[in-house]
C-alpha cells in the first residue's frame, strides 16, 4: 500500500509500505477514507524536528477491514473515526479523561501514520468510535476534523472552561484556533475575539463564531483583547499555535482567575514564573484527549449541528501529498484532506 | 508608634513611625494584637529581593481602634483578622474569587507594614473580617495563621482540588506547606505525602495529617511519590516553595490531568513548555486570595474544628523582631508571633 513518509524537512514522498496486519487480538484494520495534513506536521517539514524516514499523518477516518479476535465494540464494514493517540480508554489514566497519556498509549503520528491507505489501530475499542452508520458524503471532512483539530480546539475550550456568557480570546487562526472558535460558540460564550491576521482565516472564524478580530500581536494584541474586555482581560483564552509568543499572549490577555487552555505543541517555550504567579491565572493543556470527547462530537456532526468540515480549503490525492504540505507550509490552504 | 523596618538584607530594625490615621473614608485603624515573620519576608533579608526601608509585615490580627465613616461591617472594639492584601471585595475580580488583584488591591507587605503596633487599613470592609466575639487567647495564634499562612495552604489545596479521596503531595515544610498538609486533610484527602527533611516539621506534619513523609528530593523524591501513587503520580499537588527545584518536583510528581496549586512566592522560575504540555497537567496559583477564605476559616478556628496556630514554635515580643528573623532564617523556628 502507499503512505507519506518525510525523509527530511520539505521531503515529503509517497512510498510503498506493507499492508498493516492484525497483530495484536486487540487490533483493527482500517482502509482509511481520509485522512490530512496537520499544522504539527509543518514542524518537522520546517525543522523545527527531525524527521527521520517518519511516517506521517495521524488524522483519520476509515472502515473497518478486519478485526482481532478480542475486538468488541467493532465490526468489520463499520466506519470509524480515531483519535491521534492510541489509548486503552480502560486505565486509570484514561477513565480520568486523560486518553492521550494512556498507560498503553501511542502517537499515532510516527507510529503508524495515516497519511496511507491502511492502518493498523491498536487497542482499537479504546481508540477509534463508530459512526451511527455510513456517513453521507458531505459529513467526511467534519468526522475527519473530529479525529484531532476539532478534538484539539475543543478541549482547549473546555481547558479554558468556556461557558455559557464567557469572553474568550483564540491565539492562533490555524485550524485548531478556528476549532477553538466554534467549540467556544458552541459552548455557549458570548465574545469570542479571534486573533488573527489573514483575511481567509478571519473570514472563516466569524463563520465559525467570531464576534471580534484583532489583528494586533504581543502587547498591542493584548491591549486590544482587554479594550474588549473592560480592562480586565478574558475569561478563558485558547492557545492554539505553541511559542513563546503565542502562550505569553494567552497568559497576559487573561483576567486574574481567568482560565487558559493550550494545545499548540510547545516549542522552546520558557514560562516566566512570576508573570503566571501574580497572574493567577489558570494553565490546562497538552496533547488533547480526544477520545473522551469523539462520542458527543460525532454526534454534533451526524445532527449536523456543528460543520467543522469547512475548515478543510483544499482537497488532494494522497498521491500528491508533497503539494498538501507545501500549500499549507506557505499559507496557500488552512487544511488540505488527503483523499487515498 | 514602633514597626519594624528592613533596610537592607540581614538588616532588621524597630523604629518609632508615624501614628496611622484615618485618611480615606473606607480606612480602619487597627492596634496589632499578634503579627508574625512569613516565609517570603526571608527573601529580601537574605538578598533575594532588595529591601530599603521596607516596613515588613502583612499578617496580622487586632482590635479596631478608629473607622471611616464609610465603613459599615465593623466597629470599633471589633476583634479583626485581614488578609495579606488589601481589597475592596466589590470589583469584578473580588467578586470572582480572586481578591488578592482587587483592581484596588495594595499589599500590606511593604506598603502598611503590619510588625507594628498601629496599622491604617485601607477598605477595611473588604479587607477585615471580626470574628464572634473577643476571642480566648488560645485562639489567637490561629487566627494569625488565617490571615496568611493557612489562608494560603488552603488556597494551594483548593487550587489543586484537593477533595474527599485525594492522593496529595506536598511540596515545603515551611508554615505554608504545613498549612497545606492541614487543609488537604480538612477536604478529605486520603493520601497526603509531606516533603520535608528536618524532624521537627516532620512531626508536626504527621499531626496535621500527613501520611507518609518523603525526605527525598528530585528526581528521587518524584520516584518515591509515584512508589506511594500505583507509579501515576498524584492527584493534587501543593507547591508552597517558589524555586525551579519546588515546581519541578510538584509538576512531575502530578499524574496526567491531575491539579498543581502553587503559592510559594516566584523566584528565578522558568517553566519548560515542553514539560507542561506533555505532563498534560492543571496548574494554578499566585498570591492566595486569603479574603475569600476568611469567613470559613475563623468559623473553623472558632469551633476548634482546625488549630492551625501550633505552626507557631517561637514567640518574642515586637521588640525582638531581630531574633524572630534570625530564628526563622536559621531554622531555629517554623514560624515566630510577634506581640507589640
Amino acid at each position: 500500500m502507499r503512505g507519506v513518509i518525510m525523509h527530511a524537512p520539505g521531503d515529503v514522498r509517497i512510498e510503498e509500505r506493507d499492508h498493516p496486519q492484525i497483530i495484536d487480538p486487540t487490533d483493527a484494520v482500517i482502509r482509511i477514507v481520509a485522512a490530512c495534513v496537520c499544522g504539527s506536521d509543518l514542524w518537522p517539514y520546517r525543522g523545527a524536528d527531525t524527521p527521520d524516514a517518519k511516517l506521517m499523518g495521524h488524522e483519520y477516518v476509515g472502515v473497518v477491514e478486519e478485526i482481532g479476535e478480542e475486538v468488541s465494540t467493532l465490526s468489520v464494514g463499520d466506519f470509524v473515526v480515531g483519535s491521534f493517540v492510541i489509548s486503552d480508554n480502560t486505565c486509570p489514566i484514561c477513565t480520568a479523561g486523560y486518553q492521550s497519556r494512556c498507560v498503553n498509549g501511542i502517537f499515532v503520528d510516527g507510529a503508524i501514520g495515516t497519511q496511507a491507505e491502511y492502518a493498523r489501530i491498536p487497542h482499537a475499542d479504546g481508540t477509534l468510535v463508530a459512526t451511527p452508520g455510513q456517513p453521507d458524503d458531505d459529513l467526511i471532512p467534519s468526522l475527519l476534523a473530529a479525529s484531532d483539530v476539532l478534538g484539539t480546539g475543543w478541549f482547549a475550550a473546555d481547558a479554558a472552561e468556556v461557558g455559557p456568557g464567557s469572553s474568550v480570546a483564540v491565539i492562533g487562526d490555524g485550524a485548531v484556533g478556528l476549532m477553538g472558535v466554534l467549540a467556544a460558540r458552541q459552548m455557549g460564550a458570548e465574545t469570542i475575539i479571534a486573533m488573527s491576521r489573514h483575511e481567509d482565516r478571519q473570514r472563516l472564524a466569524r463563520e465559525f463564531g467570531a464576534t471580534h478580530i484583532v489583528a494586533d500581536r504581543g502587547d498591542a494584541g493584548v491591549a486590544a483583547i482587554k479594550e474588549l474586555t473592560d480592562g480586565f482581560g478574558v475569561d478563558s483564552a485558547i492557545e492554539a499555535v505553541g511559542t513563546q509568543e503565542s502562550m505569553m499572549q494567552a497568559i497576559r490577555a487573561t483576567r486574574p482567575g481567568g482560565h487558559i487552555g493550550y494545545v499548540g505543541v510547545s516549542h522552546d517555550v520558557a514560562l516566566p514564573g512570576d508573570e503566571l504567579f501574580f497572574g493567577l491565572v489558570h494553565l490546562h493543556g497538552g496533547p488533547a484527549p480526544v477520545r473522551r470527547y469523539l462520542p458527543e462530537l460525532i454526534d454534533l456532526i451526524w445532527t449536523r449541528t456543528i460543520d467543522p468540515g469547512r475548515v478543510f480549503d483544499m482537497r488532494l490525492p494522497l498521491d500528491e501529498a508533497a503539494e498538501a504540505y507545501a500549500a499549507m507550509d506557505e499559507r496557500r490552504a488552512i487544511k488540505v484532506l488527503l483523499t487515498p
